[in-house]
């Protein structure tokens, strides 16, 4: 085996360096600093588990996305996470189904797909969010939304930008107000989603084209939302977007989108993706979802978001100031740099003669107790 | 698909609910606070990589025990990570080769293997350490063990004891001393393990028999070694351990037990043990190895522990203390909420009239301005 081949990792997967890891260390802190402030207290979920169970509590996992493979102790078959709202949907339907709702709870960890998403080629990324389980009100989007933006900012995050969007918008439109043939609604939703007003009249929806305009910054693009709305089918929709954007309008930038489809696959009425100045492509999205109940047992509204904050730490890492070391000399004494570390100090013993203060990074020496500048 | 078997999760892998949780966070904070004082940097690395790449830079890394599957994408065997170490170690051969030595890491994070570890079905486990790359000396060690004792206690073990072992003794004495055939090398070091001394004979080890009752607290048993060690080939690993006990004899309970090998698969002169009051088997090892350098290149002595906290988290969740919350009604006035988490509360939104202060865990309320008792 050649030396480079034995240390490749696989595409899409890479170590963080000091640096990175010390950016990542303080986002997921300040993070979770944040969730906790508002209630929201932490679950932490296996790697792997069945692939069944991953996909059973909500509508539109995609289990192809997952790295799967046969456990030897029970024959099944167990899939590495790829998101970890569903394993939080998964303990609210079971340990956590009599605790008292709303239910506030939090996360972060690693998740994995077998392939990267479009143009970003990362096969794990760090998912970190918060699952408001037992409403999917307006309150309880405002709720999200407002702490999304919170803990983006918190994490280190400047800019930052909230897409709203309604994932049941065609479904909700074509029940009632403008009816399609069931074939060609798959067709009305694509060229929506890909703004490509000739396809949506060839596909039969050119009733759905003033949609194609009601996007853009979100107060003009609600007006025209409205305005095309004559029937009001979507008039509890349109209120509760203006109810959601007025709590926030001051946190962040808001734009509508609302037949915009990726990244939806189980939101129910409300969906939103956040994004932050000089972080290519979203921070994360977010929005409102159904946990499937068991036998007989209605399904359970849920509100939340995730974030994936790992370009975000890459933009941190360039920032991040240098730190006070202090270096020990052979022989320090023992108390006074425990004295030191109490006190807010980072220290770096020396271990033989040959330890070079400065080539290990260190601004400060430790000489007859006190600690010099070098 | 029953209820209960879509949920089931698979053996030796579950969640932590929100008290477990909470301690979980505040083990790998503690400990990564101290790690951090001791200029040891955090990094990071995949939870999953090539097989190859896993095994490469260490010896004695069992790929048998991880997760294998075949990665679509480079159509190579790709393994689930089961020991953070050797990815250290990899790191510290490629990416960080140029850093000045000694080169100080911490890290942490969830590593599985396929089947549990004896009496323990735990699956997958919480792994946290420090490795110290570029020296495996006395000095190396102390500051190892030492660090090891202090992250543990941080973290909120309490009666913590330490048990050194030399992985390397039979070779040794083999080598030199104590001649053996060849071929009853590895049934002498089986005896030396399981204690047994009619079994030692039989392989033919019975000069070996006085280092089954060097065995026990550190300062009879190490006197007992150095009696034994009468041509003088342990003395340099006796002066070793002797120096590396008075470093840490007033903050551990220390014992000696030099042919243990159980978990020491790739240790060098030193390996130790750490246990804690109250949790049931280790916490954890750690001891000095070496790093495999590339073609013609020396391998790289290190040294480092690592701790395997779940059952310590376990145990820290029944002492955990009530929160104080602050639950904020209906209209509650935000300016003042958001004052109130700023001086350190918990506060939990109402989002509908049924929401119960009490119910959802809170100890008071917002009612004027003000936090009053419920």
């Amino acid at each position: 085996m050649q030396e480079n081949d034995r240390d490749l990792l696989p595409e899409g997967l890479g170590d963080r360096l000091p640096q990175q890891a010390w950016a990542s260390q303080a986002v997921r802190r300040a993070a979770h600093d944040v969730l906790a402030s508002h209630g929201y207290t932490r679950v932490e979920t296996p790697v792997l588990e069945f692939e069944k169970a991953l996909a059973s509590r909500m509508a539109g996992v995609q289990v192809r996305r997952m790295f799967r493979f046969m456990d030897p102790v029970s024959l099944r078959t167990l899939a590495l996470r790829s998101d970890i709202t569903a394993q939080v949907a998964r303990i609210a339907a079971t340990g956590l189904a009599q605790a008292p709702r709303p239910l506030r709870l939090s996360y972060s960890g690693q998740v994995v797909t077998v392939k990267g998403d479009g143009l970003d080629p990362a096969r794990e990324r760090l998912q970190l969010g918060a699952e408001l389980i037992g409403t999917d009100s307006i309150d309880a989007v405002a709720e999200i939304v407002e702490l999304a933006i919170e803990t983006l900012r918190a994490a280190g995050a400047t800019g930052v930008s909230v897409d709203f969007t309604l994932p049941d918008l065609v479904d909700t439109l074509s029940a009632e107000a403008l009816p399609l043939p069931a074939a060609n609604i798959e067709a009305v939703r694509r060229m929506l989603d890909s703004k490509d007003a000739g396809g949506l009249v060839d596909a039969g929806g050119e009733t759905y084209l003033p949609l194609l305009y009601a996007v853009g910054p979100f107060d003009a693009a609600i007006e025209r939302l409205a305005a095309f709305d004559v029937d009001g089918v979507l008039a509890s929709r349109i209120a509760g977007l203006r109810a959601i954007a007025a709590r926030v309008s001051d946190k962040a930038r808001l734009t509508l989108d609302p037949s915009e489809r990726h990244g939806f696959e189980y939101q129910s009425w409300l969906g939103f993706t956040i994004y932050a100045d000089g972080i290519p492509g979203s921070m994360g999205r977010g929005g409102t979802y159904a946990i499937l109940g068991g036998a007989g047992l209605d399904p359970e509204p849920a509100t939340g978001f995730s974030l994936y904050p790992d370009r975000l730490i890459d933009v941190l890492v360039s920032g991040s100031s240098e730190e006070r070391k202090l270096f020990l000399p052979l022989g320090h004494d023992r108390e006074v740099a425990a004295r030191q570390r109490a006190i807010g100090w980072i220290t770096v013993a020396a271990l033989s003669e040959g330890d070079d203060a400065v080539a290990l990074g260190c601004s400060h020496r430790l000489e007859s107790g006190e600690a010099l500048e070098i």
